[in-house]
């Protein structure tokens, strides 16, 4: 009898595709018909202490946070914005309800910008703390992005650094290695990864460009939103090294090949991955540089392009070429 | 630190509500303002293995019928009609696939009636196979049932009969006990606790009525959801014992008082407590009884009245009363 640990994540997912209506999935998150002018849209995500979430790493108002930014991100990755969101908690009974309060006020710090509710939720006994959210949205159906879409020529455009999460996690985990780090980096990073900033501020711009968008979050990694695209598209990508959003600094501590990767495969910075037609890419990066107060952790960049050859590839200045590698994603199982 | 243990669910529910907005909590779904003409309803709840369900008395297929069937029951006690649902499963990587498998089907299977689709959700790495389901539903604004507005005179009306989930939990706990039961009532309890029927079924004729309906389903127990219809209601109740939907032959085999205590606290039902003014519960307990096909165990039948003293009380034949005691129903942690 197969285990889902030894058929892994995506074939079990294909599987459970396989009960779901096939325009409802595949993407960050389900898109429903509803009474005009906006369609409704619903994720779901579930963090499990010690498997996404420890004391050592993560107190319980960033778990909070965490828990509904990684909602709200999927939500932007559609295009679309925040109803409001539920809750189902599973604690243990020797859970301090300090923790369960800091959680909720986490929740509630990350959806206050966006004035979303918390619409209610679960609690219920586990022998694990485990936290499930799911987030209702709202997104006009003739702006809501998909992973599908895009076209040879398109440009692709990362709306942030990435790696710095999984920088902000090593920092954490290894104490003693982040003692010789400019404090200011080791500070961006950690907040990177405790407080990831929804992208829902670029929703309002996208949408009034008007014009084709493909994309997704990259929750679980800048080269897996980038071959999950392609995937969907049918279609390839050249990613510039040089141009890859890795943070400042994080190549002096670590090794400029380690940063290369923790940008590519670190996962967990939920900023957008999204491909627009040239023309469109060029005048929203001039509008969004010119418009938004944004910190430059979050400021949206070219990062390579596609391609008809469907190859998903990162380009050295020496001209070298090495494929993006899926299994160095997140892997769930 | 006070623990949630020691708070207690309900307490812990009073703390979390106070970061929704009050008419969007206290009800068993959250109803939001959405375009004309129906509401948004959602909902969500979380199973546990080992708190909510075992290997020994629920197969993966009956895990995944009473998951979306909690929630549906969550719908009907809104008055709504589903509209899809997500899924957030969390699983050790032992796991097998069949199991993941046959809680889908049981899942889909559930849902069929209803043409709800499964509209996506997530799976993730936990200790505890945990599943955690949310339902959108809809609901014409003026025909959602609420628990509060429920008025002296009013009837009572029990969907079904209430105890048999406790009793087929019993007969899968201590199959040596069931062993002299008649195979039919045996057969049918385990049913009631491994496949219970959402009453989506009496949706549309309780619409039809256009009168004052409160209500909500009967998951905590037949008392529970009188004495939360009542607090929410500010009134009182008599129930009367002649008139309680206990099982055909539970009385036989566990005694009257056991079988009493079972139909009134035992939960996990999911059946509807109606209260309806008595013109419109007369008629539309004629109608339901006379227009749908129901099986004898989900027959609509009125239990009691609501009163203005404030108390909540068992009548006995005797005319001796026993007030309802809510430390005895199901208790989360």
């Amino acid at each position: 009898m197969i285990t889902i640990q030894e058929l892994g994540e995506q074939a079990l997912l294909a599987q459970l595709q396989r009960f779901s209506p096939p325009d409802l999935t595949g993407d960050d998150a389900a898109v429903l018909p509803f009474p005009p002018p906006d369609s409704l849209v619903i994720s779901t995500d579930m963090l499990v202490e010690e498997v996404h979430f420890s004391e050592q790493t993560t107190p319980g108002f960033e778990v909070g946070w965490r828990a509904a930014a990684a909602n709200l991100s999927d939500l932007a990755a559609m295009g679309a914005m925040p109803v409001g969101i539920t809750i189902a908690l599973g604690l243990p009974g020797t859970t301090p309800l300090e923790w369960v309060l800091n959680v909720y006020e986490g929740i509630t710090a990350c959806l206050q910008p966006w004035r979303s509710p918390i619409l209610g939720g679960d609690v219920c006994q586990s022998p694990v703390r485990t936290i499930s959210i799911t987030v209702l949205g709202k997104v006009p159906p003739a702006q809501t992005i998909y992973r599908h879409g895009a076209q040879a020529g398109d440009w692709i455009i990362a709306t942030g650094i990435h790696g710095a999460a999984r920088a902000g996690l090593e920092c954490l985990l290894q104490p003693d290695l982040a003692k010789p780090l400019d404090p200011d980096y080791r500070q961006t990073w950690q907040i990177a990864h405790q407080r990831p900033f929804p992208r829902l501020d670029l929703v309002a711009s996208l949408q009034a460009l008007n014009t084709r968008i493909t994309g997704m979050d990259s929750s679980d990694g800048l080269a897996d939103a980038v071959l999950q695209i392609c995937r969907a598209s049918q279609v390839g990508a050249e990613l510039w090294t040089e141009q890859l959003p890795i943070p400042d600094g994080l190549g002096d501590w670590v090794g400029q090949s380690t940063a290369i990767a923790w940008t590519l495969y670190g996962g967990e910075d939920f900023e957008l991955i999204l491909i627009l037609p040239e023309k469109a890419a060029q005048s929203w990066l001039q509008r969004v540089r010119n418009s938004l107060d944004l910190p430059k952790n979050h400021a949206p960049r070219p990062i390579g392009i596609i391609t008809v050859n469907p190859d998903v590839c990162l380009l050295f200045p020496d001209q070298n070429r090495q494929q993006l590698d899926i299994r160095q994603g997140f892997q769930h199982f």
